[in-house]
């Protein structure tokens, strides 16, 4: 079962990173360090978390991958954008990314501020361009921006600067930032082939989306405690060193452990409820948990 | 004919504004200083140069202003996100924009890098919006996208950031930088009426824009030589002490001058070619040339 899950996401990621390829060969910009500036830090990999679930919530509901594809890559060229602004010295201050020197460290904080700006702007270009199609595609399109928008994402980044310092943790301010920063994107990725989908199993699949969020962001608190530099990428307990308001702050080690089993089994229970092939996005909730392992 | 002028521009900018206003009211964040360092630089006020020609040329072609209104609002959104990225410390380290402190001077840098990407967002959420009206509603949404983005706005940032501290200006690379970075949305805010009214003098409007853009562009560095701060409400000789490539580095005042009367004279070609009522657009460039007087 684990091993045909793990062969599943790998296939997943694969078809996902050849088609970005695709659409990233495409890009030359004058002058080319912008062009290059975006495809370092896009390039640097990861689990394509985002896109994994909506291939395999879209495979769950019938919808063909060519479909899902620029959602897909949209969603990542976005969340990259966030990564890149979220390093930057003004904010998180962060000198790696995924083991390599992070975009500001390379190319320096002015180019990074536009590789940003520009992988933001061509992830809506693209998402215009599918517009066309029907107003299905435009719905999608709507939502992964009112995702990373000011009442998503961006909410939460805003939230997370604002309380950088706080000396006290404050629950409420957690599953805020929590819920908008990390958890909009993930619950975007798993809505939008619903969306694709006429709305099949959209509420159930945007309480998942909201739930397996706030798992990958628990998790990854927790890995800042426990985890190490070679296994992560980037710089390991700068959550602490900057008085940061995580989950191990407020609940510690134990208690937020024990929240990844509570949120997992909700996880779990929603995908009961769905009758259709949701094998591997039970495999997708156990493949979050298990990076504690 | 010119009080006629002013007239008009003070009826077209006090129609937008309150728009403007209108459509931000419902604009509330959490954190709050989300919203407000976003309305602090939308707010600055200015000449909203980009709605008035948007504006103007719907009314030549006779589209509602109510169809224009959410793409000038889109369009200065647009606008104001990149100021706010431009004056950033690792960008132009602009400490004043429109005779105010600029946002990272009042918010910090951090929430001014948040305040440029929310705005950027905001925009394409409400031209998603708009793209359910139909096929030419999205090729406009996708046209402002486009000038905005790596092969246009986003490009003349890049180049403008490289080549600052070039020794020996460079014509192609001025040209570039004007057409790019200013030129794009400028150009664009004449295409998009045309695109709403099913291409009606597209390629016109589209020679219109680029010279538009460039007399604004062009006015501006005799500005940043000539001018005074009370008047531009911004630093005053700062091209020349940070080394920065402008038109007058390269061809002098006067020769700068010789060129604004150049494109200006193009400018009013393109406007005899057309068969409606572009008297306001004749006044628009004069507007812009007046500001040298």
């Amino acid at each position: 079962m684990i091993e045909d899950f793990n062969e599943r996401y790998s296939e997943l990621l694969n078809y996902f990173n050849a088609r970005l390829g695709e659409y990233l060969k495409d890009i030359e910009t004058q002058p080319s360090v912008l062009g290059e500036s975006m495809k370092y830090s896009i390039l640097l990999g990861g689990k394509r978390i985002r896109p994994v679930i909506m291939y395999a919530v879209g495979q769950a509901l019938g919808i063909e991958r060519e479909l899902i594809t620029p959602y897909a890559i949209a969603m990542e060229l976005i969340h990259t954008y966030s990564l890149i602004h979220d390093d930057l010295p003004e904010m998180d201050n962060d000198d790696f990314r995924r083991g390599k020197p992070s975009n500001h460290k390379v190319f320096g904080a002015g180019n990074a501020v536009l590789a940003g700006d520009g992988l933001l702007n061509t992830a809506y270009s693209l998402l215009f361009g599918e517009c066309f199609k029907g107003s299905e595609n435009i719905s999608a399109a709507k939502f992964i921006c009112d995702a990373a928008g000011i009442y998503g994402m961006i909410a939460g980044q805003s939230a997370d600067l604002l309380h950088e310092n706080d000396s006290e943790p404050d629950e409420n301010v957690l599953n805020y930032i929590y819920e908008n920063k990390t958890g909009k994107l993930i619950m975007a990725s798993a809505i939008v082939p619903s969306v694709l989908a006429s709305g099949k199993y959209y509420s159930e699949l945007k309480e998942f989306g909201r739930r397996l969020g706030l798992l990958f962001q628990l998790t990854d608190d927790i890995l800042d405690v426990c985890g190490d530099f070679s296994n992560l990428g980037k710089s390991i307990g700068k959550d602490k060193a900057e008085g940061k308001l995580t989950a191990v702050s407020l609940y510690g080690i134990d208690g937020s452990k024990l929240r990844v089993d509570i949120i997992g089994d909700d996880c779990y229970t929603i995908l009961d409820g769905l009758d259709c092939d949701v094998s591997f996005l039970y495999g997708l909730v156990d493949f979050v948990k298990s990076r504690l392992r």
